[in-house]
């Protein structure tokens, strides 16, 4: 999708700090942090939000899961703890619409979550 | 899991308000709720965090968030928006080892998510 940020940083027209790549998804560092850890995981495949995934594609929300699981253990967050958060639609401040999770750790957090 | 607050409401030793049941998962309105529309999504399997979820258990995530989904639309918050938060570990807030998915709708969220 030629003016989504987030295809952009898949096919290179925008950099990242990439943290991890396959065929499938993509993981890199959210470009305003919240906390100490802050990456943003999606997949290549454009799909604007959760209210689009089908069942068919829900394979990639358990691959996006697995992956955020990985890379906490990579950061060295997985004991300490860490959230994830997934924001659909405007009132929940999704702010690409290309699906993404936020992994969050290297900090407290508290509730409510925003 | 005999200690385990979700597994009881599972087996019906404490109550709840339940939103969604079938083979697999169960829903339920959040005793404590952060959001007009707050539901706990859980698989019936008792796994304690996502730290716990192996490659072949992966499905279940999937299916929680498809779960998810199809509340939100019922609860009619699809539209305007939702925040999904899953709390791995003391440091993320996560307060019952069973793990779970919140569901929040039904008011603006903010930034950064708690």
């Amino acid at each position: 999708m030629e003016d989504c940020i987030f295809c952009k940083i898949i096919n290179g027209q925008i950099p990242s700090n990439k943290v991890y790549e396959d065929e499938d998804l993509l993981a890199f560092e959210d470009v305003n942090p919240v906390a100490p850890t802050h990456v943003v995981i999606i997949p290549k495949k454009h799909i604007e939000t959760l209210n689009d995934i089908q069942e068919e594609d829900a394979g990639v929300l358990a691959s996006l899961l697995l992956r955020a699981q990985s890379i906490a253990t990579e950061k060295e967050i997985a004991e300490d703890g860490y959230r994830i958060v997934l924001n659909c639609m405007p009132g929940a401040g999704q702010s690409v619409y290309h699906i993404h999770f936020h992994l969050l750790g290297g900090r407290i957090f508290h509730w409510p979550p925003g």
